[in-house]
């Protein structure tokens, strides 16, 4: 006889304020999101487009609580790029709004239904996208996606549990605040949305512990915040983000083509998962290519990490300004920063090896004329996304047609790659019949 | 700069011997995959019936290395019904050969397209199905799954690892050997199949936290096995099984059915997570329904534990036979025996109440003849299958037309309800280009 009680978190003996605190707003979220469930996409795009209006409505007073967080950031000396990110005005404030109205006009995917078959003993099976539950969103001081979040969520039928970091805390809880009011005025519960900021790096642990509460835990961030949530975390995880993205030039490769692909993939936006991190480069055409693309590249500003092959080449052609010695690090390093990491390869199989060996399973494009490396980099490579003569820069939810990116899984369950609404969701199995008894 | 190294499992500091061994057999079965992935469909179902053949022709040999194991089970005093899932014979190890055939004869999900576009810029891009990797199964002393998951993640083009139950070691050792000699005879990496079965309970704890060599971990078995992975691991699991099933008679349901339908579920097969555990009476019905299906179950040999109006009802009209009161406890238990919690409810609110308060979340069936009472039960009960006039029985891999059942999961990531083949692989996104750049 085995006795499970559903619904109540592991707790670990005694509780502290803040896991009480936390855990019972998730179980009010929890306990909130049926009645979003029952909506239909009328309805639910109805309240983003309220929220929307809301927002620029009371942008004034988002703006003077966001200016509380940013006197407290320059108190602390916060970094120059982390501040802009947290700075918001009424232009900001109004664009959030608009993201709102944008996931207002993506389609609804809870319904949909995704297989269905007549069973030979007359049973009709079907199964149906349905809302995940709740979702617990971990991200950084951004307080954009705190409104972007809750949308995405709320589109697809989940409530949602917001840890923004603290240092984003008056702005996130005024911006919560105009979500939920907007939902008491929708006669909706206002626990669709509940934000944790004020419980701090506990209250996140306590929210990874959250089984039965929280369906699912998607960090939105850089590497450490992910690898945190992910090792801390019993509640299910979608990873996302990290990117250390190759490119493999092929002795086939379109010379012209390739330089053009590299320069995008490294430069066009640094800082992102999808940008380039390592060039890896034909034996047979690295003579030729190397001392072009460097040139190209030390004119944008990139500083290479080469290894002593192309270092060699480098050297023997003259193009050598920006080009250091590559370390063993290089080869694990997601720069984020105008940094590219080049080693000559034998052949296709020491490039697919070394990606084997360093690659996070997020983006890697071949760029070749050949149809057989093409074929075999495509099936061999395991990564989320896998290209042939393209930027890996395409490797997005925008790109693809998703509408809206959640963020870009490199697990493989799931979800793997760019995230988009079905994602947010769940399937559950319909099974109607006429008074069916197995024989 | 962030920096992370991939395929290197998180080890807490010092390693002990089965540390070391285990990470390494897990690292072999990662090391040997990608010859499997490239394999076809044809000599994937032709490995898998040289396994069958094998199996057949040293059926002698596992047969006399299960003898060992039920000495020991004997020594221990093993309980007959565990015993007998222990034991194998000429016939069973038959039967064990037949389910490989079974699954080569099942279609391949990989390499299916699940969806593809031409992108508005010329980009063309698919998401295919592709294998997992590396799949752990950790599941009990039954010697017939060590084949069947090997089977199944072969099939799948995904290496495994098996732990197995000690008290099954030699059975499963032996029947390894033949899968692994099979391999090596097909000129294939014997390490597509590895069995950590040697290394004991502290060898589960270490599969649990490789990281980066082990995709995903299936634990099959009962609760406390079930638990105890999904509260441990740090390798993402898909949670299977645990079944607190519930069968709802709503007022208008058609007492003759309901009575066939509620036999069928409790007693067509006990000890299976689809079986029904609680039954749930609308009032208006309760009456005339109650003495019927207590008479038919009390024939069948089943003990009710009843609410305090049920047993009211049941008093009432003389059908006391085998009914005790019911305590909190029985709302939460999942018997897997000839027990059944009853309770009257005063409509279909208190029914879905009910079930939203104790559901594993498992299958849940509604018997009515009343349109709007059926739309809400399936569309607010939130479990992975939901039923309407049919038994719970049928919430099974075989019974949806899949073939093959992995197991049914009760998690909303991934999978949800009976899995197939294709729910033990993932997909990746191929984008093919002709020099694009992002603008």
């Amino acid at each position: 006889m085995s006795i499970k009680v559903t619904g109540t978190p592991q707790t670990h003996g005694t509780s502290s304020p803040v896991e009480e605190a936390v855990l019972a707003a998730a179980a009010a979220a929890k306990a909130a999101q049926p009645a979003l469930a029952r909506l239909t996409r009328d309805r639910k795009d109805a309240v983003l487009l309220a929220m929307a209006d809301a927002l620029v409505a009371r942008a004034e007073e988002i703006v003077a609580a966001n200016a509380l967080d940013l006197a407290a950031a320059d108190d602390a000396g916060m970094e120059a790029g982390l501040r802009d990110r947290l700075l918001l005005d009424p232009a900001r404030v109004a664009a959030i709004a608009q993201q709102l109205r944008d996931t207002a006009a993506l389609p609804d995917p809870v319904g949909e239904v995704e297989r269905g078959s007549l069973l030979r003993n007359g049973l009709e099976l079907r199964q149906v996208r349905v809302p995940i539950g709740v979702v617990g969103m971990v991200y950084e001081a951004r307080p954009n996606v705190t409104v972007d979040a809750a949308g995405l969520a709320l589109k697809s039928g989940s409530a949602v549990v917001l840890r923004g970091g603290s240092a984003a805390l008056h702005s996130n809880t005024a911006l919560i605040a105009v979500l939920r009011d907007v939902l008491q005025a929708q006669d909706l519960p206002a626990d669709l949305v509940v934000g944790i900021d004020q419980h701090g790096r506990e209250g996140v642990g306590v929210l990874m512990t959250a089984r039965g509460l929280v369906d699912v835990l998607i960090p939105r961030g850089g590497a450490g915040l992910i690898a945190r949530v992910v090792e801390g975390s019993t509640v299910p995880v979608i990873e996302t983000g990290t990117g250390n993205t190759h490119v493999f030039v092929d002795a086939s490769a379109d010379l012209e083509q390739a330089v053009e692909i590299i320069e995008n993939a490294k430069t066009q936006r640094i800082g992102v998962c999808n940008a380039l991190e390592t060039l890896l480069v034909h034996r047979g055409i690295a003579e030729r290519a190397l001392p072009v693309i460097a040139a190209r590249l030390a004119a944008d500003g990139v500083a290479l990490h080469a290894d002593e092959a192309s270092r060699g080449i480098l050297e023997a052609s003259g193009t050598i300004a920006r080009v250091s010695p590559a370390t063993p690090a290089d080869w694990e390093t997601e720069y984020l920063s105008l940094d590219l990491a080049v080693k000559v390869v034998e052949d296709l199989d020491e490039a697919l090896a070394h990606i084997r060996t360093y690659s996070t399973g997020h983006t890697e494009s071949i760029l070749t004329r050949d149809l057989e490396s093409q074929r075999r980099f495509l099936a061999e490579v395991d990564s989320a996304v896998v290209m042939a003569n393209a930027s890996t820069r395409f490797s997005d939810g925008g790109e693809f047609g998703f509408g809206a990116e959640i963020g870009i899984s490199t697990q493989k369950l799931h979800a793997r790659g760019p995230m988009g609404l079905p994602e947010l969701t769940t399937t559950k199995w319909i099974v109607v019949g006429q008074g069916h008894v197995r024989p």
